[in-house]
């Protein structure tokens, strides 16, 4: 995602999120606690669009998503969603089920690390939308249900069929998305669905979000391009891809501050260029 | 795997196992419980026949492969098999590997979810049945030997050099494959080879094929082909695939009746379509 | 990798490790061990060439990487290395980062199995080089750092976001190369980075290296060839490329070894053909 903006003006109003910047740092608060932050078609809408704005404001090095109340995100809402669905058109359930896909394509796409913050339940779309995520922080608490087979459709929703295997396995993947029961954190991360369980989430989620800030940022964005990249490429491919992107961050100023940082036997002062 | 048929005629009578139907479940039995269970070249044909005729007959929901006496299956018979592909010109082993080649791509291509019941020893072919059934619900007795650099063979058997990594990662796949050694259910466990280890399988395998059985058969179907298909394919395609799958579902009974029957507080009546 | 030479002379003085012969195991110690045997550009170019006339010797079964004094490899030095890329052009860059990606991919295209024993540090390129090899062989005291983001570049490096989350899954990998912190023995076994936990490093990696020597060669170089590339195909191209490989061998000495040993209730006496 280039920088580069023409005509199209930047979004100053999310209405269906609560987003706040600091030091760096977007964090996305899905809040609507009473219905345990369920999605709606704006909500999608508004975080797909987000996602791709966040890298071309130059103010944001670390997006967290966080969920208020007890839930992370239960999904699609029932009625709001599904019940809205049963009334649409072969056209109108694609455009709904593109742009689902699209959120996950921006979050993957994005070159900014993305931590989500998991305290509770992370239901259906909000289980792929966490397993999108480049860390998932979680306290015992958390719990994660592809749920999609109990509501009648494929386990297959939003990448998790391409996601979850390349994370837990393809067996762990098979059991999750073809029955759809909840997992608890102590089995997420025994297969490997969490980054770092927690006790102190906010406090582990700071830390995290405070050190990716102050980073390396253009490292950090190679990094996460390229495992996004070199899972869908052959062996000798990724290794010239990784080849030319070294290269080029030879040239950059983070590199030659490392050099000179080390032997002056202090730390880096990072450009993230 | 389309249900359409022509001249074809169903088969009947299958000499090289045994067949039980009952409520939508189709057991096969490997049943020469003094060989452990080796495969001849007429239980490989049977297998990959018995494969593409059951998602035909319109009767079956779930396949369970199991072994009857103390193994689930030694493989190919050391004489019955390795003895006679000795004798064979490079058309005829061709035609051999082929198949037992079939045998795995129909296991992975069958929309119907396929449980195996482990409760002795997988080796060789056996073990790579077992690595591409969707569910591998085993005892504590339960044994992997991928054991083909033992007989002189490469471990990529079968399809094994594709699945295992997918399943168990790179690194665990290297040292299973090459050495060919005996594993038990506890590591097999702990890398993510098996699904859930039990120890009442008759009863953790029936509980689980009677749950696929009665539930929303096309969900788990669309679930299986795309778990299958999309490792193969890049995020992109995956998610283009996935919202063209949802879209397709959300026009489906099995969707609405869940927004019925969640509305209602009642459990869905799944009809899987 | 094929053992046909033309005018080209073997090399017989490596100047940039040790190289020692026996029993069909060549073993390479990186011996800067004041320097923790970081790498130079001479070395990688060794590496790189060994790695290429090794197959083509015929005197080789086995390769062992291991480090001389506290750690494995510290990667490349950040003077003779770091240091001197900070003088270079684009050209001059990309020349030397394509090698260090030729010395993994001779690595996964070497026939011969490779083990690297780790008895301390892996950190940067040699983390990836043990990343890259088929079996890694550790020490409680083992430990990893890809450490690539905390000098400014990319945690891509050399494959390793092609290699690692094939290994450890795409959760951890994300945490391991964007953060570059180190873990230790117990973690990499965990999450299947180690091949064996062992207190007796050179009696474990004697021992593997002895079996490896002394068995099935064409099965086990096999083995490794399918297990590579199968990470690069569809299941449908793995299953035919597993049943051209099996007929292959199928014709070979080995197999028939097998069933004559087997039927003889005596061990095969593998000719590695």
């Amino acid at each position: 995602m280039s920088p580069y903006r023409g005509s199209v003006p930047l979004t100053e109003d999310w209405r269906h999120f609560r987003l706040e910047r600091a030091d760096g740092v977007a964090t996305v608060t899905l809040d609507r606690p009473d219905k345990l932050n369920a999605l709606t078609f704006e909500a999608y809408a508004d975080l797909r669009d987000l996602l791709a704005e966040l890298p071309q404001r130059g103010d944001t090095r670390v997006l967290v998503l966080r969920g208020e109340g007890r839930a992370f995100c239960s999904g699609g809402d029932v009625n709001e969603i599904i019940g809205e669905t049963l009334k649409m058109g072969s056209r109108e359930l694609l455009e709904f089920t593109r742009m689902t896909g699209e959120v996950i394509r921006a979050m993957r796409e994005c070159p900014i690390p993305i931590i989500v913050a998991l305290h509770g339940m992370a239901a259906g779309a909000g289980s792929v939308i966490a397993l999108a995520a480049d860390f998932r922080v979680a306290t015992p608490a958390a719990r994660f249900a592809f749920l999609f087979t109990k509501v009648g459709l494929s386990g297959a929703d939003m990448g998790a069929a391409y996601l979850l295997p390349r994370l837990v396995g393809l067996g762990h993947a098979t059991r999750l998305l073809m029955l759809g029961d909840t997992i608890g954190a102590e089995e997420a991360e025994r297969i490997g669905l969490i980054s770092s369980l927690v006790e102190d989430l906010d406090g582990a989620v700071g830390e995290l979000a405070a050190r990716l800030a102050s980073g390396p940022a253009q490292a950090y964005a190679q990094t996460k391009s390229l495992l996004t990249r070199e899972q869908d490429m052959s062996l000798s491919g990724a290794l010239e891809l990784d080849a030319m992107t070294q290269a080029l961050l030879m040239n950059g100023q983070d590199y030659a501050e490392f050099h000179a940082a080390f032997n002056a036997g202090r730390q880096p002062r990072w450009q993230g260029r």
